[in-house]
């Protein structure tokens, strides 16, 4: 739609965009990093974002990140709105998501998170709305705040900074296994890790892993048996059923479990202080074990907790707000 | 429901109710449209309706106008509780909306912003509700935020001023096309734009408009072609086609878009600067060509970005604070 | 799931869950009620829940409980989060409720606000969760908050003081009627309203009561008739037909209504002075008559009223925060 909408129309609003990892400089990566593991240890901040509001269109299903953004948001004292296209929404009277987008968009609101099941749909937006774009999940794309919330826990986990940049995960075994074709977290974590230095292995069943799709400095694995040997990080991730060609025949639940779930004997075959994640939602005696999410090596309620922190730093540099901390942070 | 409920009890609370353009006498018309063209040049304002709260009892779809509210409201720093009285209520549970409805009241709300598809359910819960009362569409009725927003744009656009009373819009001819008979947009437009002292035209297909229930002040014409001949702004309207009695044939979008769609080459018969409004949701290629939606004399979102600040300003007045700028503007 | 989330994963949070009346000692349900009755008084309140966050986690449906929790939690200042459990969430990619619930406990949120068809089930979550929790109904459990809204409606209308403890509501004689077997208030105020001195009849018919099952504190009566014979409350029950085993004939509306339903003649049994009370949502003509509801003595809205101060203590207490007051009250 066409028409300037104020003093402010001539370009795109003060922040930026993130619609997948490449969107980030190395320096930006390290700071959302940092802020993030620092920004956690505050018991409370100054509201630099209050008067900010926030559009939340997730038009794919979410609990987990949907509220994670939100809480972030709040913490921060900006306002979330939800926007769900759907059924509650002037979509059933035939107007297009992007009209309803842009409608929006000339309401002022700084950010949109974005979710939608077609690839590429952040980036699409991006080139239309006024407003900063963040991507909360596109089709089989990327689904960056996860990645970074992923190596935020590692960090954590392993004492490193993500000051050290390309030797931030340096010496770091990762495997990634599961369904890499048709998740986005894949996607985004096997652009994002390596950039900090880790060694990443992945490895999936056949027709869920695409061995000459993988990046160049990304080791492939026959088996996760093989992927799991020598591993210092695993993630797990689900099988994508509502993405899946229809052609595609998957092994059932208990089949699927013997080969490729990770079991707490299977677990036996990282190394001894490896550390389990998965971006959730689990399947339980599917991709993973319960003995094994439950376990002592699972380090899947951290992914949550510092999920928020990284949500708030992106929305504050989404929001031109870069300078979180009530001080510069090392 | 009877029965005492606290101190307050005695009478509705301080404000004032908007359930159609003649609940607002010719000053507080005046006031509202500065308001809104003021308020959208300032960057912040006081949170002057913190601690207020707010229900958006939304019975049928909604994006644009329950955002809208909802930003404007969460801008002076009021709460907005949703209320969708639908299948996550206690609807299920066999309650009247009323009973529900003056449930919420007695909790101390000060607003309910109320969409229904029935006619005059605004001022129905005007005589039942503690809180005041603003309409956001009641089926075929009013809609009278939309016509303060259209208004509050033709005044912007064309340099007027709302502080002319009935000659704020003197000298400019406006078409309202399209299905003038279910549009509770059109039913606030042609209540309002006279008594700004515009010229104001209607035209739709037969049975979309009944020219002998129009305003005496409003012309009717026959066709799209006559309505927009010195046009200085052209408001198109989609087909409700939800709302139609059932016996209704329409022509099929390609033909109703030959006959009675905006074109360019159409609005080439309206004046050289005319603009084009719609309150949206748009239907492309049906009521308005995609080129014309998109082009330079659209001034959709330019409606949209007013809206909010007309409705900061009709939800300060329904919370009784009128003075919603720092200081007086002119 | 296993793993530690944060430097205060070694416990609880600070503050007190609420998942019965049980959980209350008397000097805290002293406190509760006497705040909630002084907290409606108050014109406006300090934000001493500002930066809380709050999930609603209603897997039920619910209005008026829902929107009366989120009112209170606003009007502290804590902000609110809905996690609705179903289609919008992962619930449809096969996740378990825990584990959803436990993600966002990792999240940090400080308490969940939970309803659901299953019995105990807040009780099952405090033994999982590190934020606290707050039954808002659970199956044919309790629903303790109503309850207590209950206790500080009549305690202000009869002008009795809750720092009398066993003898606030000595001398009241309150007739608790209608489907008492699978109501989760009528399961909270036989818990609730005998601790506070009150004598209590309950009456329903057959296969919604129980006598055998009720509390020894609480008389049986064979008919709303008998039931109602020197009552100064009546609490009437709405047939909760969702929960109802498939084998139970019931009969119809109209039968029901002249056997079971308060009418005002049959209102003429109680005390002169008796007051009517519901939880809603209300079926008129069935339990209750509309003229009743609507009539002299119903404080139906009352106790809509005072659920929100009655919650505004309850959420301060999960929290930690109990002195809400400015000064301390009486």
């Amino acid at each position: 739609m066409g028409g300037p909408v104020g003093p402010s129309s001539g370009g795109r609003s003060v922040g930026a965009d993130l619609c997948g990892i490449g969107d980030l400089e190395d320096v930006e990566l390290a700071e959302i990093l940092g802020h993030a593991l620092a920004l956690r240890e505050l018991p409370s901040l100054p509201e630099v974002l209050r008067g900010r509001q926030i559009v939340a269109a997730f038009a794919e299903p979410s609990t987990r990140t949907r509220m994670s953004f939100q809480a972030a948001a709040r913490r921060l004292g900006a306002d979330v709105v939800a926007f769900d296209g759907g059924a509650s929404t002037s979509a059933s009277k035939g107007e297009s998501a992007l009209d309803a987008l842009q409608n929006l968009d000339a309401m002022g609101f700084d950010a949109f998170v974005v979710r939608d099941r077609r690839q590429g749909w952040a980036r699409r937006l991006r080139g239309e709305l006024r407003a900063r774009v963040i991507n909360a999940g596109d089709g089989i794309g990327e689904h960056p705040t996860q990645a970074l919330l992923d190596a935020a826990t590692i960090l954590e986990v392993f004492g490193r900074s993500a000051a050290e940049g390309k030797n931030s995960l340096k010496g770091l075994r990762i495997a990634i296994c599961g369904d890499i074709l048709h998740s986005r977290v894949a996607g985004s974590d096997l652009r994002l890790l390596p950039r900090l230095g880790a060694s990443v292995v992945a490895a999936g069943p056949p027709g869920l892993i695409d061995p000459a799709a993988l990046p160049s400095s990304v080791d492939f694995a026959e088996s996760l048996d093989q992927a799991l040997v020598g591993a210092d990080v695993i993630m797990m991730l689900r099988v994508q059923r509502e993405r899946l060609p229809a052609a595609l025949e998957l092994p059932d639940d208990v089949s699927y479990h013997t080969r490729w779930g990770l079991s707490v004997p299977r677990l036996g075959l990282a190394k001894a202080g490896a550390i389990v994640l998965h971006p959730g939602p689990m399947n339980r005696g599917v991709e993973i074990a319960s003995e094994v999410a439950d376990g002592p090596r699972s380090r899947i309620l951290l992914q949550a907790h510092l999920g928020v922190a990284v949500r708030m730093a992106v929305l504050a540099r989404a929001c031109g707000r870069q300078n979180l901390l009530p001080r510069a942070h090392p």
